[in-house]
C-alpha cells in the first residue's frame, strides 16, 4: 500500500497526436523517452506511442536504448549522448543510433552504421560548431541532422531566430538530409520550427510547452499519498523536524507515506499543499524522507482513514504548478518522482501495472 | 560509461563502530536503510554491515523490508511505518516486525507476532501519544518501544529536553522492554540519550550529525561525473537553457554526463561546482536533464578528454557542501541521487559491483 503513482498512457498518446496535428506539413512527430521517460516508465510509454504510430524515440545514453529495446523491436532509437570512447561496437546489436556530438565522436563512429548530426547553434553543450560542420562532409551512414533550441519556451528571446538562422545554415550544408530542430517548445513557436522531424518530450507528459499560456497539454499524472496515519494535536504543538509548524488550533492531522526520498522536494515544507476530494489540505512542517505530514481539519472525518489517499499531483494540482511552488520546472518535479511510488498505468481504458 | 557513484562500504562499517564506541554502556547500533539505503543500496549496506556485527535493521515499508530479506537472513528487520490495512499476513513469511504507530496498527497486527510500539514525544508524526500508551497494556510481543527527536541537531533546542522526559515516562509505563530514541544525530547529545538502541542512518553515510561542530564521520560517497565533450566557446556566447551564461572571456567547458535527473539539483545552476584533479571547476549555465556544463579553463588540457571524470561529491566537496549550496540538508542530496549512476562498492579494499 504505497503511495501511487498513476500514469495515463492514453493521455500522452493524446499529447503526442495534438503535436502532430499542429505540424507543418511533411514533418512528423518522435518522442523523448530519456531518463526512463521523464521518470514515468519508458518502456510501456515507448509501446502504446508505437501502436499509436510512433517509430523514432529519442534517449540518452547507451544503457537506456539497450533497455529500451526489447520494449520496442520495430522502432528507431537514438542516443543523443553519442557513442562514447570504445562503445561503438555496442550500438549495432541493439540497433541503436547515436547522435554523433563531436569530431571525436564522429572518428569514434567511423563508418559502423546510422547515425545522427548535433550541430550546436547556442547551447553551448553538446554537438559540433557551425564552422566544423560546414568543413565536414557528411558522416557515412548520416540520417539526421538535428539541433537545439536553448530559449524556445521565450517566444520573443532573439536567441531564437539566432538559432534558426545558424540551422537554416547547416541544412543548406546538408542537403538531401533529413533534419530536426524543436523539442516541446520550439514545437509551438510555429511552423517554421518544425524541419522534417520535431522531438516532443515533456509535453507529451503533460508539461505546458508555452510557458504564461494556456496549456494544450492534457494532463498524464496523478500522484496519491497514502494516509498512514491520522492524529489529533492540541492548540500549540509543533509538527515535525525542527518544530516549524505550531498549531494555531487544535487541529487534525494526516501524515502520509511519502516524502522527499520519493521526490517530494523538501523545499515545499510548510508550503506544499494536496487535495482530500475538492478540500485543499496544506502540508505542515518539514517534509521527512518518508513521511509528509497534512492538515486535514477542514475535510469530513469519513473520508480520514489509514489508507485513503491525498492527491498530490492530478487535475487540481498540475506538475507546472507544484514546480512553481518548488522554484524549479516541471521536468525536474517529473524525474524526481522515486522509484518506491508503485507506478500505475491507464491504456485504452484499463488500469494496469507495467508490462 | 555513465557517471559513477563509489559507495565506500569500509567507511560504512567504520562509522558504525564510530559511533557504537561512543554508546553508554549497555546501549547497542542498530543501522537504517530506508530509501534504499539512503539512495545508496540497502543490500549490500547490509550485508556489510551485518558482518560487522550489526544484527538490526530498520526500513520504512513492508516493500522495502521484503526486499532486504534475502540480504541479510539473519538479521532483525524492522518496518518503521507499521501494518497498514490488510498487510499484517505479508510480515511473517519474511520475519518483518512492524513498528506499530496507532490504535488501528495495534489492532490489525493483534497477537501477529514480534512488534516494536511507536509513541510520539513531539514530531507529531507517527506514533500514538504517551496518554494512549499509558492507558495500554503492552501489545502481545513487544520488543522494543521507540520515539523520535525533533530537534536533534540543535542541541540547545528545548524540545529536546521535553522528548526525553516524555521518554522517560514511557520508559517507566513500559518497564523491562527495550527502548530507543536516538537517530544519528541524538546519539551524539550524550551518554543519556542512549538508551538501548540507537538508529544511526545519516551518520553513516557520512552526513554530519552535529551540524556546525566537525564531522566525526567519514565521508562515504564518491560522485564522478564523466565528460562526454570539451569544446572552446568564445567571450560572448551563451551556455545552456535560457541563456543564463555568458562566457566573459574565451572559456573552455567540459559537458559531463550527469544532470538534475541523475540528483545534481537544478537549483545549483551556475551555483555548483566540482573538481578536476585539485582544479575547481564552477557549473555554468542551468543543469539539465542529462547534461551538466563546467568551465574547466584552469585545467590542463591534458586532464581534459572524453571519459575523464569531474568529482562532484568526495573529498573535496562533502554532501553537506553540496547540501548547503542546494540550500537543503545532506539526507535529500543522497536519496536524490539517481539510478542511471553506475553503483560501484568499496568493500574490504576491493572494488566491485553490488552483490
Amino acid at each position: 500500500m504505497s503511495s501511487v503513482l498513476f500514469v495515463d498512457l492514453d493521455a500522452i498518446v493524446g499529447n503526442w497526436r495534438t503535436i502532430r496535428s499542429r505540424l507543418a506539413s511533411g514533418c512528423r512527430a518522435a518522442a523523448v523517452l530519456k531518463a526512463d521517460g521523464y521518470g514515468l516508465g519508458a518502456a510501456p510509454i515507448a509501446q502504446a506511442l508505437h501502436q499509436a504510430g510512433c517509430t523514432r524515440f529519442f534517449i540518452a545514453t547507451l544503457e537506456e536504448g539497450v533497455a529500451l529495446r526489447s520494449a520496442v523491436p520495430g522502432a528507431e532509437i537514438i542516443v543523443l549522448n553519442g557513442v562514447e570512447p570504445g562503445t561503438a561496437r555496442l550500438f549495432g546489436p541493439h540497433r541503436l543510433i547515436p547522435m554523433l556530438n563531436s569530431r571525436p565522436q564522429i572518428e569514434e563512429w567511423g563508418s559502423a552504421g546510422p547515425c545522427a548530426l548535433h550541430v550546436d547553434t547556442g547551447m553551448s553543450r553538446l554537438g559540433i560548431t557551425l564552422e566544423e560542420a560546414q568543413s565536414l562532409p557528411p558522416p557515412p551512414g548520416l540520417m539526421l541532422i538535428s539541433s537545439h533550441l536553448a530559449c524556445a519556451d521565450e517566444p520573443d528571446q532573439p536567441m531564437n531566430r539566432y538559432q534558426l538562422a545558424e540551422f537554416a545554415a547547416i541544412r543548406a550544408h546538408f542537403q538531401g538530409i533529413e533534419a530536426s530542430l524543436a523539442a516541446s517548445s520550439g514545437t509551438f513557436l510555429g511552423l517554421e520550427w518544425h524541419a522534417d522531424w520535431v522531438r516532443p518530450g515533456a509535453a507529451l507528459y503533460g508539461v505546458n510547452p508555452m510557458r504564461g499560456q494556456p496549456n494544450p497539454m492534457a494532463p498524464v499524472v496523478t500522484l496519491q499519498a497514502k494516509i498512514l496515519q491520522i492524529r489529533e494535536i492540541d492548540q500549540g504543538r509543533t509538527v515535525g523536524y525542527g518544530a516549524t509548524h505550531r498549531a494555531g488550533n487544535k487541529a487534525r492531522l494526516a501524515t502520509a507515506a511519502i516524502g522527499y526520498a520519493d521526490g517530494i522536494m523538501r523545499c515545499l515544507s510548510n508550503r506544499g499543499h494536496g487535495f482530500v476530494g475538492d478540500r485543499r489540505v496544506p502540508l505542515v512542517g518539514r517534509i521527512s524522507m518518508d513521511l509528509t505530514v497534512f492538515d486535514v481539519t477542514a475535510v469530513p472525518q469519513e473520508d480520514l482513514f489509514p489508507g485513503a489517499s491525498i492527491e498530490l499531483l492530478g487535475h487540481s494540482i498540475t506538475v507546472d504548478d507544484m514546480a512553481e511552488a518548488a522554484g524549479t520546472i516541471g521536468y525536474e518535479i517529473l524525474t524526481s518522482l522515486g522509484p518506491r511510488l508503485e507506478r500505475r498505468y491507464l491504456h485504452q481504458n484499463r488500469l494496469g501495472h507495467a508490462q
